[in-house]
């Protein structure tokens, strides 16, 4: 039998927004990997890539807001935490009021689209390469809502926009998109991804795009 | 806002068959926990409750097979790898041939129910408690299906039996059962379950049992 690395695609995650405050700075980033792994203590862990902002925010304070995000969340909250960089720009400045509250550990968490959030506080971190993972205590933890947990099965066929078909898309360009988190890159007519390319969102590689037109 | 353990079900989880091999014995445990962790390298968590022998046999031999539950997957499959322990029974004694195979590592892989499994090594380990986890490298890979992998949730609407009504079960006695894992445990009419219960498949205390009669 050969090996085939689709069998990544057939792990399942949740999708949750990880929000992080340090000093005056508030952001947050999108994260599949929030599970339970001991309980006793009750502990769970995240696995942030290094090239997220949020991920030196929690690894310098210690501390973060897990929102588990929901069946009814809309794709622009994707595209609010997941498609630019709080290098670039402050997430919270321009973040509806009314989409977040603050909890007691002074970070912000997300309260729609959400189902339940977490208070984490690090415990432990564990170094592994293109990811730090983050092995927390739960300090505080509530139910936001009834609605089931959005998976990333569920995000992939349920909340992305599904790829327009040929002719829809700008003329003349081609339209390379990235099936993990949606990223469009727009090129020359036929114009080719470079072999190199790495998403500037998730940080996947060239393989996971897929062309539009 | 007051603090609500529930919020703990909103995280998703996969389900897994984690196999293992010590000398002439095989065995294999349920588990809701194998997740990317990170890219460069290619890594897998998975965290295995101590109490599990499974457990013992991954940490002894750094190697364990990890099979990807799929919708299709029968409940039969989750009473012979999770109802039971491998301290006291061969779980592939009675195992039909045709549900497994063996791996490249010479450990064994579910055939039935499941649609991908990997073959791990064990890199690092960290002890949580309850549980250790193990962050390993996946040194094979395959899909071996196209069906939907079956999330935890899944498991509970549309895999696990649903509580028999009142009256279906045998007369005169009070029946707790484990929203958990489905353990269920018999006792005189109307009897409580001991405050200090542990059930003995999952581990989840009295509060995760409900009363079926």
């Amino acid at each position: 039998m050969e090996n085939n690395t689709k069998a990544m695609y057939k792990l399942s995650y949740g999708l949750f927004v990880c929000t992080a405050v340090d000093g005056p700075k508030m952001n947050g980033c999108i994260t599949n990997t929030a599970i339970q792994v001991a309980s006793e203590p009750n502990l769970i862990s995240i696995a942030i890539n290094k090239a997220n902002y949020t991920h030196d925010m929690v690894l310098k304070t210690g501390k973060c807001n897990i929102s588990v995000i929901s069946n009814e969340v809309d794709f622009e909250l994707f595209k609010h935490f997941g498609f630019q960089s709080g290098r670039d720009v402050d997430k919270f400045a321009d973040y509806p009021s009314e989409n977040y509250a603050m909890a007691e550990n002074g970070i912000p968490y997300i309260t729609n689209g959400t189902n339940a959030y977490f208070s984490l506080g690090v415990e432990q971190t564990v170094d592994l390469g293109s990811h730090t993972l983050f092995i927390c205590k739960p300090e505080f933890m509530t139910v936001l809502s009834d609605a089931s947990s959005c998976t990333y099965e569920y995000y992939q066929n349920n909340i992305k926009p599904k790829p327009q078909p040929v002719g829809q898309t700008p003329k003349g360009q081609t339209i390379w998109r990235c099936t993990i988190c949606g990223y469009e890159w727009i090129g020359e007519e036929g114009e080719d991804l470079p072999d190199d390319f790495i998403c500037p969102i998730c940080k996947h590689p060239k393989d996971d795009f897929e062309k539009v037109e």
